[in-house]
């Protein structure tokens, strides 16, 4: 046979994911698979069972980062590695996260069936506490083995009920003794649901993700005047409601007005001290920007610059603005890209370039090793919610081009 | 003498509010003077002291309204009443209601001391809870009164700790025994900060109220569609903070269309499950609307269908309004407005005509007897806060004006 023709088993793959879903199921379609609780504990074994049926050693490290290895023909090759995280939010879906794991494990189980060799070996990898939902941030499992985050710190954090991440370790088992990373991958693949609606939109199967985009937040203030809401006639009023509405307007065109993949996001207002007949003295806003390119996350501050002076005038209030966070862009490896085009185009699926918009372990991960992503649609582009779902088709495609990217990356043995 | 040179004494007015303003004291210029608390207790028997003193007739109904009344030469005759309350908001001023009762006693004491016998006997009246911020809602004392609201019903609203309206007014000695009213006076009289900035603005003493507005409360619902702020292209987005925002701009025109005193106001606003990378999939917002007339009340709420439906469209989003209260427009009585216009005039004082854009006893008096309202200037148009403040002069100014209104109306003895 030709490698060329390989797929995975899209109904094992599909069993696999709606077997793995009792783990933490909300009973309402949903998981509630915290970081480190039972259910997590659960779904790790599980794993590292069929891992080690696969014949695969599995190595845990300090911070339960699972790595479950199958070997490869020329022991001098670097694994290539690939993965994702199986923890969810606290009413999140059954893909996110999970089915970069669980294809990875497909990718495994279709070389094993079709008694497969390759020349490097492979390595699936589940990161712990990805979400960063329980002990926040996120990606604390593969910046803690990146070695961006100490071990002791993040062992240290605890959850709202003051459980540590090092007591939760211990407790399911997953304080593993594997030595941190960075290790000496070849490259790292992770497939995921692409969290937005930009495949689905386009009839497209495969996003091949060039790199993620640059994220910056602000927090905003809108200083205006109070007042009785009866009393005050609106030309002597400085309402900071309708001032901050004003800066919502301007601030959406400051993302439309750019090129496509601008997106600006007020998330979050308070009127400190609201109530229904008093005009607002003043509003706290938080603003979400992102771009794929710094140059243009400097535009658009720039922009909000403006409009902040723009509004001031407009409304007689003052306008503030900080910078409380600043995630640069991430650009994937050229050849670890390339490695998914050319797999996407291999199976034949209907594909597109595209930009992450949320951050991944794959973002992480890219500063230190050749890291490349495939993206497959969720419907209607939802995530983090138990309606979360995805075709059984789309599910087996993300593997299939998982599998080849892996595949071309790793070599067959000769 | 001729009466028309008469004066109140200004700085006798300004020496009682000073002192008066030690009952309540919050220590930063303010009071906490919480209707039928301690401080309500002692500055009630201040007055009932002072009135008595200058052998007036108190009584006191069952909700507590305080009654003094100064005889006149005919029996046959009606009082002419005025006052105002002495209870304040939490964080209040010191002169918001305070003055009217105030004012009120110093035009017995102008009378007294100048030995002018009217007609009409004179009935300075203060209201029980007017401010409704210990008692909801406001109004208490004269809406029991006049029979618009039960007495045992407010006997046994209770504030916050669970006290009753019927347990502080026994406990502070003004569970009184007069029969409830509507009584018959002539008409009634209230002088009161006017809480805007109108009056200032416009370098004017007095206000000629002719009535007051109406008011209509509407909550609103934006429905949109949350997601992902670093997913979901702006293009496809139903974010309902960005529609909110053009609503709260098209409702603000919607009052700066009409005619001058239409005023608008979103007070509050929230986001269910808001989060700074979350786009907005409902926002929650408050409308108020004022115009001293029903048919541009109902205008605007034709336009507010019209501006929902629009912004609707322009987001894809559904926007739902509900009204939830609606106070329709007051209008005093034409003899008694004049009667006010007279004195400013008389006085010199510099005046024009204007509507209340706040709620007062008169107002639900004004629906029984010939009611009239004086306005004077608070500084900044700021009220219901400690540093709400006005001048001796303005003070003086409008218990002037309060005493040649009620003289017209009571006549000189003959």
């Amino acid at each position: 046979m030709t490698l060329d023709t390989l797929r995975t088993d899209a109904d094992r793959l599909w069993a696999t994911l709606s077997e793995t879903a009792r783990f933490g199921a909300t009973g309402r379609g949903g998981l509630a698979r915290l970081a480190l609780g039972p259910a997590d504990g659960q779904v790790r074994d599980w794993l590292v069972a069929e891992a080690t049926a696969l014949g695969c050693t599995v190595q845990v490290d300090p911070i339960g980062n699972i790595f479950a290895t199958r070997a490869g023909s020329d022991p001098g090759r670097a694994p290539v590695a690939c993965g994702s995280h199986l923890d969810t939010q606290p009413t999140g879906g059954r893909f996110d996260g999970i089915l970069g794991v669980l294809a990875g494990l497909e990718v495994l189980r279709t070389l094993a069936r079709h008694d497969v060799a390759t020349a490097a070996p492979i390595t699936l990898i589940n990161w712990t506490n990805e979400e960063g939902s329980r002990f926040a941030p996120g990606l604390i499992g593969s910046s803690v083995h990146l070695g961006l985050l100490d071990l002791e710190t993040a062992l240290a954090l605890h959850d709202g009920d003051g459980a540590t991440m090092g007591g939760c370790l211990a407790e399911i088992g997953y304080a593993g003794s594997a030595p941190l990373g960075p290790w000496d991958f070849d490259s790292y693949f992770e497939l995921h649901i692409e969290q937005g609606p930009v495949l689905e939109a386009g009839g497209l199967t495969i996003g091949v993700v060039t790199g993620a985009q640059g994220m910056r937040w602000y927090d905003i203030a809108v200083k205006g005047a109070g007042g009785h809401a009866g009393t005050v006639p609106m030309a002597l009023r400085h309402d900071a409601m309708v001032a901050a509405a004003d800066l919502v307007g301007r601030i959406r065109t400051l993302a439309t007005a750019r090129n496509r993949p601008a997106v600006a996001t007020v998330g979050r207002i308070e009127i400190p001290g609201a109530s229904r007949n008093t005009i607002p003295a003043s509003a706290l806003l938080t603003l979400d920007v992102r771009h794929p390119e710094a140059e243009t996350l400097d535009a658009i501050e720039a922009g909000l610059a403006e409009v902040a002076s723009q509004v001031g005038e407009a409304h007689g209030v003052r306008v503030e603005f900080g910078r409380v966070s600043n995630s640069p862009p991430v650009a994937f490896d050229p050849t670890c890209v390339g490695a998914v085009r050319t797999a996407a185009l291999r199976c034949g699926y209907r594909h597109a370039d595209i930009v992450s918009g949320a951050g991944h372990d794959a973002c992480a991960v890219a500063g230190f090793l050749p890291t490349g992503m495939i993206f497959v649609p969720c419907k209607d582009g939802v995530s983090h919610q138990e309606h979360e779902d995805m075709t059984r088709e789309d599910a087996a495609a993300g593997a299939d081009v998982l599998l080849h990217a892996v595949l071309a990356r790793a070599g067959v043995a000769a």
